[in-house]
């Protein structure tokens, strides 16, 4: 039961099992006031809970600036009534690139309230990018006039996978000066904050059920394709972890037994041929210079030659491994993110050839295929949103 | 909430929110009791439920046979006990298979009061199969002496993939007889029972986690191989059915691109070079005669050197298979069944290499590889445990 509500893959507190229960029921409540204020009466009515329980959890709830109390009648009685704050419950956003530090203030109810993004060296260190978001972080809070003690937390989103044992950023990450650091612990220090961190696609998902278009959808996974390709996966209604907080690692699902050596160590990974740095270098070669992804989306919209077959080609081996995936865990979506959206069907269709080419027939003509419309902001925006999910604030 | 917490991927009654709510609400009870009796103040103290909504579902459960009540004293006053009833809830479970039936019985606390199977013809409608498992029921449960009023509900296992929006058999199933056949609602007239069904590897998984050694386990993946090859999945604890409630069809991930046709339509799926069907035809052609499962597993322990090949072949290319599949959603458990499960390490040795080759590092580390310990009975017992998931009782 716990599981399925756990929103962040390495938090550092365990949740136990009364806490896990004082969760679920704070929830309940929060799913109940996102309609309107309640009477605390009415709200152990609508979910069957204990007045007590009710009254408990409004306390501490409001203790954490969530809800604010207001002596009322009720059927001429004597009642308190509760309302969400909307402005006094403040997330923080961050998403970690490999040039770039964006920061989100959100308040509930997914409005955005500020945000800024700023670059950072390539090949930086993370404790520069931890002093580089404390910064602009305090200039965000202060510009807005929001104070820090509405701030319930801060996501935090890092382009590799976050070993959920160790809280740690893991071997395979796009950011290879993070792997082995204590991302969790550290930001939390700095920050001064109750911190959440994930992985950039496992955040991606999460923005797409909450801030994005698919908001109702309970089984929808996201996949990034960038330097690196990985995926988030939303099931049941959660992002979802695995064992040790590593999913969603379709870039590198074998597409060539014998191909290039991967970063990660196997052969002829779906990176090696379908990663935006693959189509890059084979693109750069002919061309004569380096070329960066948005090259890629100028030349394709002009029709190149070259580019769109690399396109082409990318797409079809990214739809063979989504085949495999459609036939295993049947999302209901596939997203797809990363700094190729703008391509738009130039390269959803190859990859939906390559879906139904390779998925069992039912599950290709019931999966949706579609591209992301939250762009660069997915990340930023998904590590603010895990943010609203521990508080128990899991739709919109 | 409710989706994590629905057990069966085609019952027909749909869950509205009410329903949804008091399943949850009694699930948190039926939690409290598997620990002993309680009084009602002390469930609503446990579970932070009101008295009233205790007792509204305590007198349910009552109605259900699911649990009695005792009127005691507590603390000096009269209060009313309520425990679990072992003997009360039976749970029928049935597997359908391509020459057998197998009906168990089994009461709550994973009991089995009574176990069963007979032999069908190859290629039998689903009627037969229906007519076959209503008289080996009444016979069960009249040998047995149990009352009919006692049985909760009946699960069935089909060896095919279910479509969760029909209620049907969907195309790919091993049993093409039964392809479109209205199976929930035929079964639920015939037994007049209420009726869950799922495939065969489904139901494999749920039973790892309920009656073999896997029960605490929240992220398990069960793989059946046999003539077809399927994975069943547990996620969060709960069986996974994806939209359309077809998942785990890792038999049809592409291993050669240009293979052999697969039943499914596409070419060289999972299936057409690591089934029982491949391997027999591959081995009998040398052979000179048809040979059956249980031949592999008799030549294999006696050293047989083609069949030894045939074996490391077909575990490798599982292997691969499962590789991306621990890649993508890190399962803790990858168990193994089927009728070559009596290989032992001998196949479990080929998908371990297999797997470590494919996967990324840590993936492939962390996954724990073994061999079902259920045997032939894992279906029917899987069904059994739908039941009770359905009932509320998914712990043992």
């Amino acid at each position: 039961m716990p599981a399925t509500t756990r929103p962040a893959a390495s938090h550092s507190k365990n949740p136990g099992s009364q806490s896990a229960l004082r969760h679920l029921n704070q929830q309940r409540l929060i799913e109940c006031l996102l309609s309107g204020p309640a009477t605390q009466a009415e709200l152990s009515r609508q979910t069957g809970l204990s007045t007590a329980t009710v009254s408990n959890i409004v306390k501490i709830m409001q203790g954490a600036g969530l809800v604010s109390t207001e002596p009322v009648t009720s059927s001429g009685r004597r009642a308190l009534s509760v309302r969400l704050n909307s402005q006094g419950a403040v997330a923080v956003g961050i998403d970690f690139g490999r040039r770039h530090l964006r920061v989100v203030l959100a308040s509930l109810g997914y409005q955005v309230i500020a945000e800024e993004t700023v670059t950072l060296p390539l090949g930086h260190h993370a404790e520069e990018g931890i002093a580089a978001a404390v910064e602009l972080l305090d200039k965000l809070l202060r510009q807005n006039g929001v104070e820090r003690r509405a701030v319930v937390g801060a996501g935090a989103g890092i382009a590799g996978p976050i070993d959920r044992r160790s809280g740690t950023v893991a071997q395979g990450a796009i950011l290879p000066e993070w792997v082995g650091f204590q991302i969790l612990e550290r930001l939390e220090r700095a920050l001064e904050l109750p911190v959440y961190v994930d992985n950039d696609a496992n955040l991606g998902a999460l923005s797409e059920v909450t801030w994005g278009p698919h908001s109702g959808v309970s089984d929808l996974m996201f996949l990034k394709i960038g330097s690196g390709i990985g995926a988030g996966l939303i099931v049941n209604g959660a992002p979802y972890y695995g064992a040790v907080g590593i999913t969603g690692e379709i870039g590198h699902a074998t597409i060539h037994e014998y191909g290039a050596i991967c970063r990660c160590g196997n052969r002829g990974c779906l990176e090696t041929v379908a990663s935006t740095s693959t189509m890059l270098e084979l693109l750069g070669k002919s061309a004569g210079r380096s070329l960066e992804p948005q090259d890629i989306v100028r030349n394709a919209l002009a029709k190149d030659p070259a580019t769109l077959r690399v396109i082409d080609d990318a797409g079809l081996a990214v739809g063979r491994a989504l085949g495999n995936v459609a036939n295993l865990i049947g999302p209901e979506v596939i997203v797809v993110g990363g700094p190729l959206a703008g391509l738009g069907e130039t390269l959803l269709g190859p990859i939906r050839r390559g879906l139904v080419r390779h998925a069992v027939p039912v599950v290709g003509e019931t999966t949706t295929l579609t591209m992301s419309s939250l762009g660069a902001r997915a990340e930023a925006l998904g590590a603010a949103a895990l943010v609203f999910q521990h508080a128990g604030i899991s739709s919109g």
